[in-house]
């Protein structure tokens, strides 16, 4: 059964389209060039971090560049126990168990780790299907190149669904643990640029290095940023993954 | 006493002004914008890899680039014992022990290493008075923001030399051994760039993360590309130095 996408806003600003939308129930946005040139244009899945929803300026930000300047579609949904979507029991005592952790001064990697592992669990087969229903519309159709986005809990969702979707050209990842996400990133073979804090205070160094590494990928980058986790550059990287993917999405 | 600049040729191709010239007897190449914006427009300095020379492809291709992008002026020098420069009977020895080792099957390392420091040696002050005579022109002035770009043999020169010159704002460097050049990485505060192969047959991965690692710049990125050492995406990353070069010498 194909997935159900019903369309619920469709606004305007200059140059970009946004509709806001569910696919099986979960929200997502859809953000379009305005100009009839979005016709067949490439496709970016995007991926939100923790703590943070489809239209967080994190997104919103990376999405205007690559809509205005590229010409991209993008498109984000809520992640599980994110933005709009409920959480459930076991999303409240993993959220409490981080914040403890985070009280208390100790690590928040093996509480993190196993509920990011959670989370892609369910948010994995809902990329598929947003990319099903996203390539049966005519202005983006099932044969053009699709890249994917995401960083922190956005890697940990978007290394799995990229292992085991084979339509996606080219990701875009980075700053999270490698203990569930290596193994998938070894079935990966696509152009990938991988995002890192060399002096991170919560990932440590070598398991940064450790999950680049693992990616099969023949063509593969690996950007070090010097500075500790809070201290990732922003606008270089989103404009350096802008560029990434228009050299791998077009010709 | 000022460094003596002798301008020996002035030619110009669309868009790019380039003069040939000595300085104290060295001679090396000046690419401008041809229009009058190039008034005081920023100044990179280049230095050539192993083997090659001032007017190198590896050289013009990134100097049209910025000169015709970034409207900045770019200088490079022969370094000793390459281009149109004599070879002493030492460099002699050392290149012939490096064709030797390379033949057998053996490590180029300790032969570059120790050679690669003492063209250093001659070139440093030799960059330094470069800039000198730069600056003594009208069109570049004392005052403006100077970028360096050397991989190679351009970086175990422009390493010694970034961290003895002030002068220098920004600097990309990649693709060597940290043996004699660490202890210099260590006094460069500036914004560093640095290139690395992930899979370097050549240089060992963490040999150049060792590199990398002691750099003191607060910013400074790593670019490590999946591949060996001939591998280096030349285009990628001539391209992201130029926009890092822009970033940090205008406004």
């Amino acid at each position: 059964m194909s997935p159900s996408l019903l369309f619920t806003t469709d606004s305007t600003s200059p140059g970009i389209r946004e509709r806001e939308f569910t696919v099986d129930g979960v929200p997502g946005v859809l953000w379009s060039p305005a100009s009839e040139d979005a016709h067949r244009a490439p496709l970016v899945l995007m991926a939100h971090g923790g703590g943070r929803h489809r239209k967080h300026q994190s997104m919103a930000g990376r999405a205007s560049r690559l809509v205005a300047d590229q010409g991209f579609h993008v498109a984000v949904l809520d992640l599980p126990a994110h933005g709009d979507r409920p959480r459930s029991a076991h999303d409240e005592a993993e959220i409490a168990e981080m914040h403890r952790a985070r009280q208390a001064g100790e690590s928040v990697a093996p509480v993190a780790i196993r509920w990011n592992a959670h989370l892609a669990e369910i948010a994995a087969p809902e990329y598929r299907a947003l990319l099903d229903a996203l390539q049966a519309l005519p202005e983006i159709g099932p044969d053009g190149p699709v890249g994917f986005v995401g960083l922190a809990l956005g890697t940990a969702i978007g290394i799995p669904y990229v292992a085991s979707d084979p339509r996606i050209t080219a990701a875009v990842f980075g700053l999270h643990w490698p203990d569930e996400l290596a193994a998938h990133a070894r079935r990966i073979t696509v152009p990938v640029q991988y995002a890192m804090q060399w002096d991170d205070e919560v990932i440590p160094r070598e398991a940064s290095l450790a999950l680049f590494d693992a990616f099969a990928s023949p063509a593969k980058t690996l950007h070090a940023n010097a500075g500790r986790h809070m201290a990732y550059p922003r606008f270089e990287e989103a404009d350096s993954a802008a560029r990434f993917l228009a050299r791998h999405l077009t010709h």
